[in-house]
């Protein structure tokens, strides 16, 4: 069933802006590169309708933006494969990626940039109803809630922006948080300025009930005179967690909030294997597609030293 | 004679991708933003015909790409002025910064993002020929040089991909290096499948002459049976060094190469200064317009969280 397809110097595992970014690198160093991206190639910014901080772009939609990276990585002469990357071990001096779909590839050295996933909000009715009123992309589902009242969960950047997107949509969001508002305050002061967002501070959500789909929430203390709110639609916006699966089973060390510690060449303790994109420790934690590209192209030239057998840390 | 103009959040010296990439950002965080590039908006990418790698364009030029970036951070809300800072210092808690034109602005953060240039032979009649058959950019000025028989100096990527841009208009070109080639294989490659390139290893200049402008070399050893080479023309592509001037007068640690230190929030040793782009010692040392950008998005989110008083560096 399993097949041996050569030898790269290098394989990418994660197709969004890091992963391209460093394919886009690794040609120029004429590594023979190998590209996988599976579920969502391009990663969480195919979510985002308008990116308006990509420099270079004054407006583009995430997806088109992704695509751009993806096409410019390819028609540079990196190889692409969209598959599931199942697990990845080292063998003697070479690391093995084994596929869902059943491939076997071999390279020299790997970069890690699958990214993070959306957190969960771990209630009663969340998994339930996630599709059927639970969304994790207020910017990406607003428009299917047209005219209903609805609930935003989260005081970060997502929530509050998300607050805001939903709005144009819906007829009335409450927008409800645990402690205080930690978004930038551009965001905060639109969002103020919006009379269809209600804010409910000091709150937790403790179920999201229903019968076929998102009826109401059930809150941890009075609001308006009840636990009860009712809503048609819920969007969990309280934070990303690390996809750091693959990372662990290679025994990279990881940060205590669990991103993979690299060094400035991204490389993590493990020797081969390289890391780029909100996955990692870097960038002081900035998840923007900028900073993930430069990761990318800072961790191409890291692998190119690797396997040049030079320090991968320049002297400034 | 000079005028005060209000205070800043943040005033941002150097317009190039870290400057602009900053600015942007910062308009992001509702900082009062003020953007001063000078001789050269856009910095050194200006230079290139064409840009490959830059995630997100297939190809553009750097003129066209800097602009971009300009233009975005203006739209986006970031005061711009195109005049060149004198001097910078302190003065209580803010930062004062005067400007050839006579301006004085003054701001409670400051980031530096005014690159590099580039680095000089240091040779008789390098200076005395500047424009008359010295150049210091093969990209640039290549065009100019059509039919002529000239001379490329330096062992990296700019010099080797130099070598192929002049090549395609000149007669002969000779690629004269100290020791070996130190330029990624890719490039080493297409540059010895061109018959027009004559490499010359293991050799320094010690003189350029001519009489208006360029007509030879003087070579530090032997090469085809002499050691004068008739050449109309010079570039000079050994690499570059940081334009550190304003840093040290800030009191800025530097590392040993002259680079502006700085932590993982882009900031410098002195408190509310902040460095991005080529002139820190960030990205390890992966001088390209993504990293610079990044750098600039680190910078900003830098200077937000010290102007509210957070630590600068983000646990992770």
């Amino acid at each position: 069933m399993e097949k041996k397809v050569g030898i790269y110097d290098l394989i990418i595992i994660g197709a969004g802006a890091a992963g391209c970014s460093a394919a886009i690198y690794a040609t120029r160093y004429s590594l023979k590169t190998l590209l996988i991206g599976g579920h969502m190639p391009g990663g969480l910014i195919t979510e985002a309708l308008e990116v308006e901080n990509y420099p270079g772009y004054l407006s583009i939609s995430g997806a088109l933006l992704a695509n751009k990276f993806l096409e410019q990585a390819k028609s540079l002469g990196a190889e692409f494969v969209a598959d599931i990357v199942d697990r990845s071990y080292r063998s003697n001096r070479t690391h093995i990626v084994e596929t869902l779909a059943g491939e076997v590839y071999e390279a020299r050295a790997l970069i890690l940039a699958v990214g993070t996933e959306h957190r969960k909000l771990n209630v009663p009715g969340e998994k339930e109803f996630e599709g059927k009123g639970v969304s994790y992309c207020a910017t990406c589902d607003g428009p299917l809630f047209k005219g209903k009242v609805v609930a935003v969960i989260g005081g970060g950047n997502s929530a509050v922006e998300g607050a805001q997107d939903v709005a144009a949509h819906a007829s009335k969001v409450y927008l409800i948080y645990r402690s205080e508002l930690k978004a930038a305050s551009l965001y905060i002061e639109n969002m103020r300025g919006n009379k269809k967002i209600v804010e409910v501070p000091g709150t937790n959500i403790t179920k999201i009930g229903g019968d076929k789909s998102v009826q109401y929430v059930l809150l941890d203390r009075l609001f308006d005179g009840g636990r009860k709110l009712a809503v048609g639609g819920v969007f969990v916006e309280i934070g990303y967690i690390p996809n750091n699966t693959l990372a662990k089973s290679l025994g990279c060390d990881l940060t205590p909030y669990g991103y993979v510690k690299v060094n400035a060449a991204m490389e993590s303790s493990v020797s081969g294997v390289f890391c780029a994109g909100d996955l990692s420790d870097a960038s002081n934690q900035l998840h923007q597609q900028v900073t993930s590209a430069a990761e990318g192209a800072i961790a191409a030239q890291g692998v190119f030293r690797y396997l040049r057998g030079l320090k991968t840390v320049v002297e400034s």
